[in-house]
């Protein structure tokens, strides 16, 4: 394929793209295949001879297609959304053809260079202190990583190379293994489970902090656990603390933890995942108090910030924890501008992104799902056989049938087989949950400009916006937000 | 934006693409740019309102461009090739337009599905033994990784939990902290230094075994050290073995190395990262031959096998040995066919390229790459005054000036400040070398597509795919391969 074939199919691509985008909802938003699927369906060797450029996109339709879920159909409320929006994907095609490998300054200055003043523009509109901001001359700054379970293992070994420096300085006859074997790390019994992970990678001990009935950790508790671990003869070393989990999209209390952390000498990581782009917003900020006390953060814009997957992004207080934990300069990558890394240009999306919304566009864009979130929690209250399980803050809305868990996961078996919505279950305090997570984001975004210029008007413009939950027939509906909840309770038997 | 613009705004942009690649030659390789460069010239802060998308782009020549490496010049020769083709590009179109995230079966069947099947695929292509090959009940198998760093880590770390619970089968007083403050990691002195990294991160010991004079580790030196560590009390656990060094592309003697492993229960996982891909050429599969004895082997197409980052294959004898050492499941991800690993819908990339170039195709670029190697390590041959470091095996060969190492890096710093073709050197046996790695690979593409139809003729096909190393006046030339060595000793001075 030359430049010219090149362009013909990739205007073809572009259309196909554009075309799956915009009648994605009339695919069944989970696919109706069973394990195994796909192997029968093509050649079991690559050929020895090109094959047909038509072929292969007829057999994306054929192959490919029946077997996807569609995470960007309206009808997807499962795990938290994965971002897209046009501007990022065109970024992604530029990034594409420079196809840099950006793993020091001299591999690419502009990749390198993009991506630290694109993390300064976001930390300065998540308001985030001025030590997490790079600047011209900053000891702090930050740096995109694929996924925060990376995030969180980079601090987490940054944090234990520290803690046995520390260690060693006061006792030069301890040995590292000695110090590793009495190191603990913490984080909620609600935190995801790339905490414990990068736990068992960094060899380090991990505890769990019990939550209170919000499913947040607060600061008694942990002070508590820290002070029979001290006396014990452990070593605290890093807390990893949560802000919108996985399960609830529950809120650490890191105004109480951050001083503790302080004070004890432990590395202080914030996880806001999910939640983390919501900042942006000044009503959402105060839930990032007590950031001041935090050796590093990071959240996922590939998540809820219209920047596509993988954008997750991690700012240190001082880079020189991070450098010191993992450096190591062989010859063919020194160079004076040396940093660590392989990674794609990635911070050409957020540029694209923050340029085509504007600020205000991504408040508009954060603000729309968490009144849909609303409107559905209040559609789910005004229905006397549900409750809600947890309080809903931002996008995610946890809620279940009253009565058993055996009830409840029958609901979700029909769901999940009616293949109309997608959702995944959670356990709350050993309930069985089901999560409703806005997801949507092609519909909204041509909205989110409007409402950059006119005031927001969220039912008018959403006329395929249509977002169902029904199984059976339907006992509530909300005509103007689009959103039906149809779950026939008589139906299912204990 | 809506998907109306997104079609005029994508198709621009693939012709941008287009462009882009096809007059790549006319940029210098290498930035004029100083750290720092970029700042100056955007906003210090993200814009309230959005942008004009015109205005967007016109930055990406003012800003983004002239501080790009230009990773697919024809003057560049550093480090390694990073793979690309239009195939890829289109794929990865594809790929962002379903922006599913593939962490589990449920979360995109196809994903997951096309990833086993094109790593069988591939790992077919490679002749792999059978025990790698997924099939439909194998229990090895392939999956892709984002790096060989990453591929390391993870089998370093799979290959720590099981040692650990070996030592323990046996030794049940023994605690993991003492077990793990025995372990022991082998690698050659020549390996790359993210194997370093991995045992650093998981808290092993790690020994660099000495090289031959083909910078090559071998049997008899591994084993001397084992006994010795074994005689030590220590627990020698994985060994890293490469082919194809970065430095020098050197090939462990794996077939010695591979019984030795076996016998004293030492996992070993081979990084191929570059080289792996010309083990598609049966010529060059017998430098795989030992391959039975590993427990993982790992490389990365992303690098000679026209598929762009990120694309690192990795393929293990026991797929449960890597999930018994991650192996964690939170609700939310339970499914009856649980996988790990947050990642994009990698396996389009290679589905496109394996069909549209055909498994002769690829064979064609592989061996065009390696006799353009060969014909400029003879043009430096035949120069009295230069002189060739390592055996040329593969598209990469070492050289230098007779005479000191800061000769050497006058040469070398003169030729990168001439911007005209960009290497980069690295050290062997005390000595700085030049590393000429070919690397181009768009203006081939077409030249494959031709060769699978009939036989390759290097030198007529390719009139812009003009290759130049050169600095002062012309001593020697290759009219024919278009590479030309101008390099004016008696200009420099040590």
């Amino acid at each position: 394929m030359d430049a010219e074939e090149f362009r013909r199919r990739g205007m073809e691509m572009v259309d196909y793209v554009a075309n799956y985008l915009e009648n994605i909802e009339q695919r069944p938003v989970y696919p109706d295949v069973e394990p195994g699927y796909l192997r029968s369906l093509i050649p079991t060797e690559a050929p020895l001879e090109p094959d047909n450029y038509d072929d292969i996109i007829k057999d994306v339709d054929r192959v490919i297609m029946p077997g996807v879920t569609h995470w960007h159909s309206p009808y997807f409320f499962a795990y938290f959304p994965a971002a897209t929006s046009y501007p990022a994907l065109l970024a992604d095609m530029l990034c594409g053809a420079i196809g840099c490998i950006g793993f020091s300054w001299a591999a690419s200055p502009a990749c390198t260079e993009l991506e630290t003043v694109m993390l300064d523009w976001l930390g300065k509109m998540l308001n985030l202190p001025e030590h997490f901001i790079a600047g011209t001359h900053g000891h702090g700054g930050g740096v995109i990583q694929s996924t925060a379970s990376e995030a969180t293992l980079v601090t987490l070994l940054a944090a234990r190379c520290k803690a046995v420096r520390r260690v060693q300085a006061s006792n030069p006859e301890k040995s590292e293994a000695e110090i590793l074997s009495k190191l603990v790390a913490y984080t909620s019994e609600q935190a995801h489970c790339s905490v414990e992970r990068a736990s068992l990678i960094g060899g380090a001990m991990i505890k769990k902090v019990p939550t209170d009935n919000n499913y947040a950790v607060g600061g008694d508790m942990f002070k508590k656990m820290l002070e029979e671990d001290k006396a014990a003869g452990l070593i605290p070393f890093y807390f990893c603390a949560t802000l919108g989990t996985t399960a609830s999209c529950a809120f650490d209390r890191i105004t109480e933890l951050g001083p503790i952390c302080n004070k004890e000498n432990i590395w202080m990581h914030i996880d806001a995942a999910y939640a983390g782009s919501a900042f942006i917003c000044p009503e959402f900020r105060p839930l990032l108090n007590g950031i001041e006390f935090a050796d590093s953060f990071n959240f996922n814009p590939h998540k809820w910030l219209l920047i596509n997957f993988d954008c997750s992004t991690m700012w240190v207080k001082k880079r020189e924890d991070l450098i010191g934990a993992f450096k190591m300069e062989p010859l063919y990558l020194k160079h004076e501008n040396q940093e660590s890394g392989k990674k794609r240009f990635r911070s050409l999306k957020m540029w694209f992104v923050f340029r085509m919304y504007g600020i205000q566009g991504l408040q508009a864009y954060i603000r729309k799902h968490v009144g849909l979130a609303k409107e559905f929690e209040s559609l789910v209250r005004a229905d006397k056989r549900f409750e809600i399980c947890a309080e809903v803050i931002m996008g995610l809305v946890c809620f279940r049938l009253k009565g058993s868990n055996r009830l409840n996961e029958l609901l979700l078996k029909r769901i999940t087989k009616s293949r109309e919505i997608h959702l995944v279950p959670c356990q709350l305090s050993g309930r069985f949950v089901l999560r409703f997570a806005i997801c949507a984001q092609l519909r909204q975004q041509s909205l989110n400009t409007l409402q950059t210029h006119s005031p927001p008007d969220l039912h008018t413009h959403r006329p395929k916006h249509k977002q169902k939950f029904h199984h059976g027939t339907e006992i509530s509906k909300g005509e103007n937000t689009g959103i039906s909840i149809v779950v026939r309770k008589d139906s299912i038997s204990t």
